[in-house]
């Protein structure tokens, strides 16, 4: 899966960058399972300076709190490995980092961490995308999305499977409706 | 240079992280050039939620200013790739991530981006420790260090490369004098 840096992830992320470059957008990112892997993975492709922003890797949960907004209480009630605090780690991340767009993921790389509920390999990715409808004055808004899946293999595995897939659905947002 | 997230990179943080479970420290990461990759490297590894709490990607100046709290005019008189800007990511790294230590890097990956003065290859790299004086009742302090290298070979290389060296600067940080 390191071939990530070389093959596949190339060229979704050259698609997503011109896709970014042509609407002057910013990509950010927020980070739990992956860890910076997908930051790493974006950054990785010469001149992503024009459409990255950053990232805030959130693996303990006082990051998410502080540094993107993610109630604690929605942590409570949820654990973080769920869709309303994957949610709000995008938005949070839209806010923290001034990006148009976002990706958040959260999951149990393992080995270690898996319950009959959430087994290892378990995780939520969302993305937040700001946009401004068509009407005049029209304000601007949020979209978000969410899903789970869970990733075989091993942590290694797991955590390039959803470094990828959270920038394959960064690029579904960026072809989705509404703008 | 790959082989980080499976050979030297491994070992590295193994002896990394033993010696912050054992005095019970979390690291942190502020990151510009290396986009997350240390911190990618951290979180390979199994159990890393022990003593990794997270960071901060800076790739944008605007991120190292708002998450970070580096005073842009540091920025401006030094520019983004200098020792005064990865101390200040170092120290604003340890109170946005409440970490014990943290590392920062801040470089030029290329292929373009370099001068005269600095070359594509530089990376500046910073460390900062929070520690307490032997005396009784003597206040917490922090020990920063700076240093900066011309790493050769393609940005690949000159990513690892710096992840890889400021990882060994925190090594050097947990093994130095004062506490």
């Amino acid at each position: 899966m390191l071939g990530a840096f070389s093959g596949e992830g190339v060229w979704l992320i050259g698609r997503i960058s011109e896709k970014l470059m042509m609407r002057k957008m910013f990509l950010g990112c927020a980070e739990s399972c992956t860890g910076g892997l997908a930051s790493a993975l974006c950054t990785n492709v010469p001149g992503s300076s024009r459409w990255f922003r950053g990232a805030v890797v959130a693996y303990d949960n006082a990051v998410k709190t502080r540094l993107l907004k993610v109630d604690e209480s929605l942590l409570a009630a949820n654990g973080a490995v769920s869709g309303p605090v994957v949610e709000a780690m995008a938005k949070g991340a839209l806010e923290a980092l001034d990006a148009h767009v976002t990706l958040a993921v959260s999951g149990i790389a393992g080995p270690d961490g898996g319950s009959p509920d959430k087994p290892v390999g378990t995780v939520w990715i969302a993305t937040a995308l700001r946009y401004t409808g068509r009407a005049p004055g029209e304000p601007q808004m949020v979209r978000t999305a969410a899903f789970s899946r869970v990733f075989p293999g091993d942590r290694n595995d797991v955590r390039f499977g959803a470094a990828l897939e959270a920038l394959g659905a960064v690029e579904a947002a960026l072809d989705g409706p509404g703008d």
